[in-house]
């Protein structure tokens, strides 16, 4: 098949003034902070001073402590970072469809972009390859980050 | 068994003075771009004049930029863009699912026609087919265009 | 195992005065067309007059075009028809799920009984058969308006 | 591994004064015949007195019935009963997932609660069994009954 | 592929004053037993003295019996345990997802943060595990009283 340009890239994003949320489980913690560490970089590098951090306990709690942020006031993103590994039972399906559903959910119904920062992993491997912590891995925490302060501008832009 | 002719035809549709929104991701850009370019040629083919595009970075953020875009006000369709193809974790299917949801129930609660123009491959060959990038492929971008000029005239005809 | 007797068998069903849409999707037109025209029969054998055609391009627009008509006003019971046949990308998948909670939804939501008369065939011959278009087939339209005639019974019933 | 006691049990449960609604779909008849009894004969063996079934054609048209019964009036619980098996095409799985999805939704949003008595089976043989229609088999219908009784007081409980 | 630390740690929680909801099923009692004595232990070892149980029947009735009790009043956090095991139909697949998106529906849209407490097994000795009920299992029970300690918190914080 023909060869094309895989992956995203953004355009100049200003952050200046936003304030954005970061919701995260505590699960697999090297990782988490790996991810999180990449979404602070990315937004402080875009002028983003205001960030909030909130901690649950796994990923199915985010959705409810996301919702609390945003009820607190005043937010113009929340990035909502995870890390889910496929284990012997249905668990991690369940989980996975449910907090997925439930951003989605939020995100329409608040008003608040919420960025879907969830890895859904079939291995370690994988989920140490996508927080940039192997040789040839990237750290999507950078990505969340940016899309973070991009749609805050779609979002303060549309309500002008 | 039987053979049957496949596939879907359209009647006249006239697009004048409709006003339509085209949101799409920019992951896979080749793809994206050749859809867009399709959507907004048949479009522009119906009479359509007013077209306006936002840009977001993954397809999970499409409904909420959709959303905005309606809210900011009066479309007549909202065409939803984006480019998912199978990698090696769940993100594929999990995206997938909260993307169509997503897109179903926006159209459902907002009154604005959400066209679903999310390609959701298996390989990278089935995404270039269907952006009309192959020998024998066939750019669904025109199908949605198409599909938004008649969906505009089922909602200005039911809201008389 | 014991053997059952399988199927559905209706009663006496009495459509006089009801007023019934259907809306119907374009894609495997022929397919279609059968389940329509099955559905227009037994509606018309019931008693019904009023009967209502929209026709979308695929079945994704279904639930909007249905709301519209029901916004529209006063409709009885809405015949939902159209036919997915999977291919080789999980577009079969999503759109079929979509549309299947989308319907439900609707019915639950609007208070106007959503017939789901969306076939998901795996194979063209699936289709052809529950269109009635092969020789042991059975026009599962047939059925689709009798059900419509009943729930729109039990919508009057448990309104008055 | 450890073996460990299966199945439920339940306490003493008292339905005198309480009004039960049956929701049951044709299609399978047999099966659904010997659940209806089921279900009732625990309800009357409660001391539930108001007993109103509501037949439909197929599982897809109960959650609809059922909500038009809660708004006709006063039920302190609904038990919706189906059948389905599993055929060639995908009709099994969406009508499965719509249906459970329109069920919970449906008791968290109108307040009484509704029992999930639908058997997803694979063959009829399983069908068959949890019906007690087989040497080995088990009345399903006689645990829905009860949870009804159980649910209802829960509900009665809470709102006092 | 690199190691790193799996599981989840927790700072100190403190549950002086808080009013905390178990709600669960009965199936697999000898399960069920265990898994509530491990929230409950943890939830004292917290500090929490007010704690209501519920007791129902199936999964599926959990999230009823969830919004029952928080109708009722004052609670600052549910816990919903309860244990699916697959079995030979579908009744697992559809329970689990049903219960799960009922959940997180739940704790969303009231307010009250709503612990996902239930086993989704494919067999028998996976549940034991998770009930620390074999040699190396771990009691799941214990973790999910310390986030709903944990979240009952987040809801106080913000809501000052």
């Amino acid at each position: 098949g023909k060869v094309f340009k895989k992956g995203v890239s953004f355009g100049d994003t200003d952050g200046t003034g936003l304030k954005v949320g970061i919701v995260h489980a505590r699960w697999n913690k090297e990782i988490i902070d790996a991810l999180v560490a990449g979404a602070r970089k990315s937004l402080e590098a875009a002028g983003v001073r205001m960030i909030q951090t909130v901690e649950v306990s796994g990923s199915f709690e985010i959705p409810y402590a996301a919702k609390a942020l945003i009820e607190k006031g005043d937010y113009d993103a929340i990035i909502c970072i995870g890390c889910l590994i496929k284990g012997s039972t249905m668990h991690f399906e369940y989980i996975c469809e449910a907090v997925s559903q439930g951003i989605m959910r939020l995100g329409l119904e608040s008003g608040v972009p919420c960025i879907f920062g969830i890895l859904t992993c079939l291995t370690e491997e994988q989920a140490l390859e996508r927080a940039g912590l192997t040789a040839n891995g990237h750290n999507h925490g950078d990505d969340w980050g940016t899309a973070a302060v991009e749609m805050a501008m779609i979002k303060k832009a549309n309500r002008l």
